[in-house]
């Protein structure tokens, strides 16, 4: 049972019940799976503002109200933050302290959930495009790499770019521009086309998140701005607490892919 | 003196020195002009979250940091964001109070400068286009009117959306929607074509902003979401303190119109 052609509410229901507690990559086909901070709310302004000066990286999908566990845009009244995705990290002070598959337990009147677009929706649009997502091909995650591209800081968090890289046949690399500059709220277009070393990348083969995937002869590397930049910028930050989403494991929602697009 | 080729730098010199008191329409041709509200840092995460759920009719060119009124995306080291806009208006409590040349003797430490992107922008592309804009022809201001369409709230931010129309030979309502689609940080696409009812409009000829213009046999009356809308969220939200730019009375950038269509 893969659930890819299962609705959102569906597998969101299964997540919230135990049932599916592992990664949500390739369920529901064509809805936009999403990255998820939340933090308590005197770090919210800083970390809004850091969004909106990094939207390649940060792109906002939805910003809940202050305490609230429910959405407006993205997803159903019956969806809740607190309980429907697979698993969590809890942070204290920047450092790792929990795993967990609801934080039902450690939710505060003061917290402001963000919802952050990611890459697994342009991937599902380079696919039908018929460009390689070699991460697919292989069953792996894709790589990831710290660069020394600078974040645009706001208050407590700064920090460099996180991008992903995919390695594309060099006839479809301006396919490849144009599918995803199509999609501003998912990351968009590359920030960056060939030489790794130009960006502060040192070794291909040794990705700083993620796992290493094949580059063949007539393939160029090919980066995006990632969804893990917020994420490196809020451990850095130090905050007294915050949670995510464990990688891989995305909230569900019930926007479709192409409806980003616009 | 028309100032269409002199430099924003040059421009903004002009305005700090109250050499140039006046609307700054067709100054400085080719480089962005934009829109102002300052608001006490207090009311500053309800309005930066407004503007994330309302990208359409605020969308956000930069925001300053805490009291700062100098520029770091939009404007080079010598802007100040205090004294460089021909009138301001300070509204107390939602009222007008002054209408002023700096606003030097009203900076507090903790003032949030927000500059909203701005239609006239998209206009230089229109007339690119060989698109006609009807106001400029007319040397009027563009006719704008309160709608129907709600807002998405935040915090104490709330109203409906406030439009900006432009009748358009119905041969080029396409070509228009396409020029202004593709510049999303001004406003971008339409919000409504057609029927001014739909929108709540009742009588195009008396706009409750601006003034009306003449609408030819085969025109269409176009709709765009404008950055009077925060302005009036703003004023409704009665916040102790707010300043803006007075109609007009814009904020001259570094940046190039064709810069913000990437």
């Amino acid at each position: 049972m893969n659930y890819e052609h299962t609705s959102p509410r569906e597998v969101r229901e299964l997540i919230r019940t135990g049932k599916i507690n592992y990664q949500t990559s390739g369920m529901c086909a064509g809805y936009a799976q999403a990255n998820l901070v939340i933090l308590p709310k005197e770090y919210a302004y800083d970390f809004l503002l850091f969004a909106q000066r990094n939207p390649r990286s940060c792109p906002l999908l939805e910003v809940l109200d202050e305490g609230a566990k429910g959405f407006h845009y993205m997803a159903d009244k019956n969806a809740n933050v607190a309980m429907d995705i697979p698993k969590y990290r809890v942070y204290r002070n920047g450092v790792l302290t929990e795993e967990c598959e609801n934080v039902l337990h450690l939710w505060q009147k003061n917290f402001v959930s963000f919802l952050i677009g990611c890459s697994f929706s342009f991937e599902s649009e380079l696919l039908a495009a018929d460009v390689p997502v070699r991460h697919i091909e292989e069953n792996r995650n894709v790589p990831m790499y710290n660069t020394n591209i600078p974040d645009e800081p706001a208050g407590i968090f700064c920090g460099n770019m996180v991008v992903s890289m995919r390695p594309i046949p060099h006839r479809q690399v301006v396919t490849a521009v144009n599918v995803t500059a199509a999609m501003p709220k998912v990351h968009g277009a590359p920030i960056h086309i060939g030489d790794p070393a130009k960006i502060g990348i040192a070794d291909l083969g040794r990705p700083d998140y993620g796992d290493s995937v094949t580059i063949n002869e007539d393939e160029v590397p090919v980066f995006w701005p990632c969804g893990v930049t917020p994420q490196a910028a809020v451990m850095a930050a130090k905050p007294s607490l915050a949670i995510t989403h464990s990688p891989g494991h995305m909230f569900i929602t019930d926007v479709k892919n192409i409806s980003l697009k616009y």
